[in-house]
């Protein structure tokens, strides 16, 4: 998640024919959601506890082929199956449905999560909600997109004054996974009461359409908020990553806030206190 | 929210009938916020800091429109207007757009909320969603239906084995208006830290389609919580009105549990030990 300025490698053409094929790809993952919606599918669990269904696994599959298709010396990092040709300057990072309860329980705020990085500087990202037809998407240096009309810096807090701020953040059990900072949670939703919780990607949707001025992600996988820092950036907000952990599992956690510049400063203070209290006892 | 037996006076076939113009009043609300949801509204705000927009009135006027001139003689209690002919038998309880804030946020989640009571007995009650397209209603003694399939006993609990227990919840700033509750929430959250925060009828649909295993509503109107009742009921599970209180400016506000009968018991007790501890102190 960082990086000196290798992405200005890159012109502003090729960012853009890049940005171009995520949404490509996309129309290869939403083609699977939508043929298997109706008809029904296995659950199983993971050995992390979480639900897995064949349509994750078969989503992942159509998606790599599409991006190995258009780019055959990429690499690529998925949720469901091993990472392939990791050493490639250019690495996609997909996770085929992020909120897969919710997919399983006809919840439709579930999404296709895609970013491409270049020498591990984000290109490009999109997140996708199939089933509520929203794909919201930018490329560094290109600005927001939201199903084909530029946004104008929705993270940037204009919409904040006209109504209280809200919030979206993870939900409690997310701060409980790995080790106990349920206090984390407890000292947001005390000064943040107006909150949402979507427990998947529609909150980052939510920040990035405006509608909440920021989020708290915790202890999640890099494919879950992989796009953020390009898309929040390019909504003229500003993206943190609070901590990244080594899990007691041996992979690594993510824990971010993004979204309007002032309320993500606010936040990210209330996590740092959090810290240096647990330091200091 | 009381009453005798007086809803037998109703024959199934009359139910029916009744359940039927629930569904066809909606015809009338989800033209005019199709009509309003492209060509953008105005935004002021209600004595009570609420947000209202020009579709909730047009809205609340166009149901009222269809009910009275199916059914003359019925009373209309509804958010925006006064109440009609209220000591008719029959009372429509009209909620135009639950979840204002959403709709002008253009988060879909927003929805219609309509029922109708006979002598204080609730006989049918609808939800519904036109942004996501979903419609979920009942009539006492008929059974549960969303978008033309009747529904098995979504709120017995059966789902609640193959997955954890999870909850929906009012938002924090809920059991902060008018005096203080967040204990309560907090309690809630401790014991429940897998919820999901809808902020508006969402949250209903989501415990009626068996996605979610309960859910507390707090301080809200009647009209938010008119349908619950025999929606739940018919689900196969239980609705508890936790208090009504006078508010400080005179209306009457209600917190309320519901869903799967086990988990609303485990809340309403979380509740109760709360009213214990605020009576004792």
């Amino acid at each position: 998640m960082s990086g000196h300025d290798s992405i200005h490698d890159i012109s502003l053409d090729a960012r853009r024919a890049y940005l171009m094929s995520c949404l490509n790809i996309t129309v290869a993952s939403r083609a699977v959601i939508k043929e298997y919606g109706k008809s029904g599918f296995t659950v199983s669990k993971k050995s992390d506890r979480s639900v897995v269904t064949a349509v994750d696994t078969a989503v992942e599959t159509a998606l790599r082929e599409a991006i190995l298709k258009e780019f055959p010396t990429h690499g690529i990092k998925g949720e469901e199956f091993p990472a392939h040709n990791c050493d490639a300057d250019f690495q996609w990072i997909i996770d085929p449905i992020d909120g897969t309860e919710q997919f399983i329980a006809g919840i439709p705020t579930f999404g296709t999560i895609i970013s491409l990085y270049y020498k591990n500087e984000p290109l490009a990202g999109l997140i996708d909600h199939p089933a509520l037809d929203v794909t919201t998407y930018a490329g560094a240096g290109l600005g927001i997109y939201c199903n084909g009309a530029r946004l104008e810096q929705p993270c940037s807090g204009r919409q904040q004054k006209e109504r209280n701020v809200r919030i979206a953040t993870a939900k409690r059990e997310n701060f409980m996974r790995w080790s106990d900072d349920s206090a984390v949670f407890d000292a947001i939703v005390r000064g943040y009461p107006s909150f949402w919780v979507f427990d998947n990607c529609y909150s980052h949707t939510a920040v990035l359409s405006g509608a909440a001025d920021a989020m708290v992600d915790y202890n999640v996988r890099f494919w879950d908020v992989s796009p953020l820092k390009v898309l929040v950036e390019e909504a003229g907000g500003v993206f943190q990553c609070l901590r990244r952990a080594e899990r007691t599992d041996g992979a690594v956690s993510y824990s971010v806030v993004f979204g309007v510049p002032e309320v993500v400063r606010e936040l990210a203070a209330i996590y740092e206190e959090y810290m240096a209290k647990k330091r200091d006892t």
